[in-house]
């Protein structure tokens, strides 16, 4: 008598991510989750990255929205390979849209992909889409109490970028308390001050960039 | 033979904040959730709003957060009843933790009953916890294209407070375009400007609540 077992296996979420990631890896692709609050800057912190950075690197970047392509149409206008996902009311983006978006890129053309994520300080931090490190970006009006109400996001980034500090005269924003509680809850967190708007602040975040990069090849 | 069914009968969000609104009715409670991104000025708006009508109404609060109690707090000190959520994570506020927390609040001696949701413009638009109205707050850093790229809130809510009009001199954000695209998505949301701040625009907001309140006797 035969017994036959017929084991279904289950493609998780998990096991996608790391087999995107092991991809990346093999090509050496950086690749960034950008994670923030709806507004707080993660579109203009890419227009002005892909704009500085395009004579270094080949950049690319995959957009998360529950609706519009507004944004994936913003970051083509500075020349670089992007791709819009819908989600449809969905509250981030995961590893199955990740690897579903691929095919709509020069992978063998790309040194830096950035993935920008729903804005949702919550629910993106749970999903893995494969990248190298999560970037937290937080505006100023927002309010310095951020990461000690959503510590989740901050503990697991690799960067911390403070974004809108052309606003701080006119908000009550105490940028050494907020990079305090972040630091707290994450001792090995880059934290950088960033005016999107006014062009300031912006060197340390592409020196790290260019270490990050460095450390895939 | 008999034949016993035994139906499990599961109860559903839906049916608990069913209940909760048949509840609120009976005591002509009014009930608002209000929701919005992280930072848009949920606590700042109901500090203003317990502050200024306290001589009219008895107000109460229930605060959603992943972390801390400090909005309890905060609003605490108005003289309000507040009590807080704790979700340790979780992305919204639902009709079982309302029921859960209700007990800790003055029902008999409560006219208008204010529900902070967690930070976060997708999930809380998706459970209702029993209330007469959702309350949107956009704040205008945030920028002018949100109604458009999370429509649902802006299509379900009763009113939408653009919120941190002082900051209107420092960035992009055109109130009427933004309010244009919301009026698209729903033709019936009343629309206010205010600056909780610099306390303005805030009559407009306290006539709606005003008959709001009426409508529930």
């Amino acid at each position: 008598m035969e017994l036959n077992v017929n084991r279904q296996v289950m493609e998780s979420g998990e096991n996608v991510a790391k087999e995107l990631a092991a991809m990346f890896a093999a090509r050496q692709i950086l690749v960034l989750n950008l994670i923030s609050s709806p507004g707080a800057g993660k579109t203009s912190l890419l227009e002005r990255t892909l704009t500085d950075l395009a004579p270094e690197f080949r950049m690319a970047v995959i957009e998360g929205d529950l609706k519009t392509d507004n944004d994936a149409r913003r970051v083509a206008a500075t020349g670089a390979a992007a791709y819009q996902i819908e989600t449809n009311g969905g509250c981030h983006l995961d590893s199955f849209m990740i690897r579903d978006a691929l095919p709509h890129l020069p992978l063998d053309n790309i040194d830096i992909l950035f993935i920008e994520n729903v804005g949702n300080l919550v629910c993106p931090v749970e999903f893995s889409c494969g990248e190298d490190h999560k970037i937290a970006i937080l505006s100023v009006p927002e309010g310095d109490d951020k990461p000690e109400k959503y510590p989740l996001l901050f503990n697991l980034a690799s960067v911390m970028l403070v974004n809108k500090t052309d606003l701080l005269p006119y908000v009550d924003f105490d940028v050494d308390k907020a990079s305090r509680l972040a630091a707290t809850l994450n001792p090995n967190l880059n934290i950088f001050r960033v005016s999107c708007r006014e062009r300031t602040g912006l060197q340390p975040w592409y020196a790290w960039l260019r270490r990050a990069r460095a450390e895939k090849l």
